[in-house]
């Protein structure tokens, strides 16, 4: 559901309307009844109980609802509440057990609506994502953030961090790491078997030879050596100012950045209103918008929807592999 | 001419050959006369000697070529010397004397070529780039290096420095300093009267009010705060993943970043072959192509000379105004 508040509701319901349902796959929402039912009106949603849910007992396709528990008995758009927050919570982890208990045979996928971090927060102290709070949830070791949008594919190495932490945060291993999870994911991430791999220079101009820095030749340049021995279509370290005229040319399909708003600003700048964000490492499926709650236009009805059901359709190839 | 064996002089003939010459606009080419008559073949260029040109006596307009001396003797596209280096390096010197000595009443500017800066700093111990180069030929006591492409225009507040650095670098005498170069000379950077201008974060989403980094609450706020007391037209700290795409989208007008990459790479995605680098604060009107010496295509006619053309154009809005 994502925070009741915001656009998340809205947002779902809009992009089921757009995906052809009934074709094997079977959706649930998982959200508060009043605020969907009265977004969609009664019955479009076929309510399924916890106790039905719990023992994965659902009908064999369409869009089912299950509501965890806890009304939120008048929710407000574009007023988020300490309620709010909390069910959009317990909406996560109840998607957690349910993927958890899903039966053998079965794939299944989490897409994620956007949640205030800071109103979730103040009921769950630690709370800093979706990202970090399923990684604890399925005991996942490492993650690796992806961004998948129309124009690019992209990876941070480093995410939330402090920019000025960057540097100290590099490791041959971490960056290694980063990339055998998007090599053994880089049909789902790419939609290509044989996708190009560049990774992106720390320094200006690649940090000339180490006159403009020393990541290059210590860390970047070792690491991307290591991994290109099991995957060869990989390359680096690239100059940040050219890795991304070339990507947005298709010349470069995939490009691992070394922190945020390296590849976040490139990234958002030509696929905003499309974006994926994409979790790798979890054992389970987990795509979102690449957006926010975006409370100021929430009930409008004016909130583009194509951000989730490029979410959406991208669990979809992601579980049919 | 920037480097002989680059793609420099044949930008430079093709880029005037686009231009309407004849305007009152007088052009001088400095560089080396086999290079130039053999491109464009003998008589096209007319030379005037270094006397006559030290006494600034040139033909009132069309295309003068100066040779400020020391003859290269079969210099070979694609293959870069150091006699090409030390030439280049003294045509840019015989420029900044041009400028110097320019009558009053006339305006004139600079536009250079590219250099090899590895090239050059062989012969010219310390010689790390035209910019620096030119602040200390004019004794400048603060440049700011703008880059003017058609989609963005966009001002890297510290350049060529290795990342680690960037935070320990940023002041807000720094960022106000290079805010006021950018608002004195804004009609030339942007075309516009009264841009509007954005000042990014270092952090990821704009430090998230100190969790992620405090720079934003502690250097680049009260900078900008500063700055719109005379300007009232400029905002930030905003988020780097954001204020790109709004730029794009045309709703800022000039971006100010806290680093080379944070700016230098969605500007070249974009604007990548009409790209021109400008610097501000020499007193003089100094404009370049936003690429470098290409060896590896010089003299097969096949260099794009359009960011050369940009550069040229820029350079007779700035001095018009």
């Amino acid at each position: 559901m994502g925070d009741p508040a915001g656009i998340g509701p809205g947002i779902i319901l809009n992009a089921l309307r757009d995906i052809r349902t009934g074709d094997g796959v079977l959706y649930v929402v998982i959200g508060d009844r009043d605020v969907f039912n009265g977004l969609a009106g009664p019955g479009v949603l076929r309510e399924v109980s916890p106790e039905d849910a719990a023992a994965f007992r659902f009908p064999g396709s369409g869009i089912s609802l299950v509501d965890p528990g806890g009304a939120l008995e008048g929710n407000v758009f574009g007023k988020p509440t300490e309620k709010g927050a909390a069910k959009s919570l317990s909406c996560i982890d109840t998607a957690v057990d349910l993927v958890k208990r899903t039966p053998e045979g079965i794939k299944s996928a989490i897409v994620t609506a956007p949640v205030s971090k800071e109103a979730v927060a103040a009921v769950c102290p630690g709370f800093v994502g979706h990202t970090e709070h399923l990684q604890k949830a399925f005991g996942a070791e490492k993650v690796t953030m992806v961004m998948v949008g129309e124009k690019l594919k992209v990876v941070p190495v480093t995410r939330h961090i402090p920019l000025k932490d960057v540097p100290g945060s590099l490791t041959p291993e971490l960056i290694v790491d980063t990339i055998r999870q998007v090599v053994a994911d880089r049909y789902i991430v790419s939609g290509a078997e044989d996708p190009s791999i560049a990774v992106c220079a720390l320094n200006p101009h690649c940090g000339e030879g180490g006159r403009i820095g020393r990541e290059e030749l210590d860390i970047i340049g070792p690491a991307v050596a290591a991994a290109a021995r099991d995957y060869p279509r990989i390359k680096g370290p690239v100059s940040a100012d050219v890795v991304f005229y070339k990507a947005l040319k298709g010349e470069v399909d995939i490009v691992l950045s070394m922190y945020h708003d390296q590849c976040l600003s490139p990234f958002k700048m030509v696929d905003f209103d499309r974006g994926v964000n994409m979790t790798l490492g979890l054992g389970h499926v987990r795509t979102s918008p690449d957006h926010g709650t975006a409370f100021d236009i929430a009930g409008k009805g004016i909130a583009d929807h194509g951000s989730m059901l490029a979410a959406i359709k991208l669990a979809l190839r992601a579980v049919e592999n």
